[in-house]
């Protein structure tokens, strides 16, 4: 590898991981609107989402150009496209951070109304996925990669409590079901989170052993 | 171009074309089992998506193998980039299909219970779309890829109407609290084709328009 191609993934590494800081930040102030019941929270959370999608279009420029100028081949290749579709993964996260966001309106309009399910338990779960996905990037960790994998099952099942919870109150109390229809549906964009954290990090496992481990075959 | 890449890139349209259509009978299947409520359609749609999965692979490893070997520039590279975004959305439409499938269980436990809403109309909706993106991208072409992201808006609003149903009827027959939820995440999965397919054609958009026309910014 050529010095400036080093120094040209060397910056990209940066910015992806810039990239994940940003997101991650997001979802957990997207976390916080839901379980502090903040509308302003989630309200700055939809604004401030243009900076994600602007971000995640320059990152994608910019590994076009380092593949169109240095053509790199191998081991370099394969990282370029994996920045490519991590960065695709960040930026849909982040639009899950949206639509938590979306839903605090609705949740808050019932004032009597509390969910017995704790996102914060959840979301951290997500977001302690996300961070790990990340760490496994950057030091090309297969065993935090797997990790990642575990820590899928669990975000799906507490996705199944929340979902049992919301049937359960909805049968008793069938005026309540807008609110818990939109308590449901953020507890599967927290677990859409942990599938998006899965996707990053079976792509640094096809990275690392240069063999696809995706669609379940590395069981 | 060299003669020997043209070759590749056409044997390239060839694939993702056949995994295009293989997802879209997929889709078309999966619609079909919820309509007339046949397990038996959705447990096909279950089973034989290892074969999305593995095509998906393949098609990755080509354009990998392509991108190393001829070392494209220019409108080439693009195109390569945009076949294994395009291939990643393909699949998880594939998995979208898969979902409504495993809802059909759901929703036939409930003998008496059927629910007012038009899925054919919707999933044909959403098929169209999906078909559409793909004529865009083998054809290059503006207004076809234009004209999915105007059919999005229509699959968003009967996904509003979706629930806006199921709402309603749980209020009133909060016991059919089950196969509500599960006809309400039928359209929602239905509504996220319509994303995907929405994101195949920003893809070919900004191929032909070689600019940025995600998040909006095409308005």
């Amino acid at each position: 590898m050529t010095k400036h191609l080093e120094r040209e993934i060397e910056k990209l590494k940066k910015r992806i991981l810039f990239l994940g800081s940003l997101v991650e930040e997001r979802v957990q102030v997207a976390i916080e609107s839901v379980t502090t019941r903040n509308r302003e929270l989630a309200k700055e959370v939809i604004m401030k989402d243009y900076e994600i999608d602007e971000l995640e279009v320059e990152v994608e420029e910019d590994c076009l150009k380092v593949l169109a100028l240095h053509q790199p081949v191998a081991v370099d290749l394969r990282f370029l496209i994996a920045v490519i579709k991590i960065n695709n993964d960040l930026e849909r996260i982040g639009d899950e951070a949206v639509n938590i966001s979306q839903r605090v309106e609705s949740i808050t309009k019932s004032e009597a109304m509390t969910f017995p399910f704790d996102f914060s338990v959840m979301g951290a779960k997500a977001v302690t996925m996300l961070r790990t996905s990340l760490d496994a990037l950057v030091n090309l960790d297969l065993d935090l990669a797997f990790k990642v994998l575990t820590m899928d099952d669990e975000v799906d099942e507490l996705n199944r409590k929340a979902y049992d919870k919301a049937k359960e109150i909805i049968r008793a109390s069938p005026e309540l079901v807008r609110p818990l229809i939109n308590y449901y549906l953020i507890s599967r964009h927290l677990e859409r989170i942990g599938d998006h954290a899965t996707n990053l990090a079976e792509e640094v496992i096809y990275l690392v052993e240069g063999e696809i481990v995706r669609h379940g075959k590395w069981e």
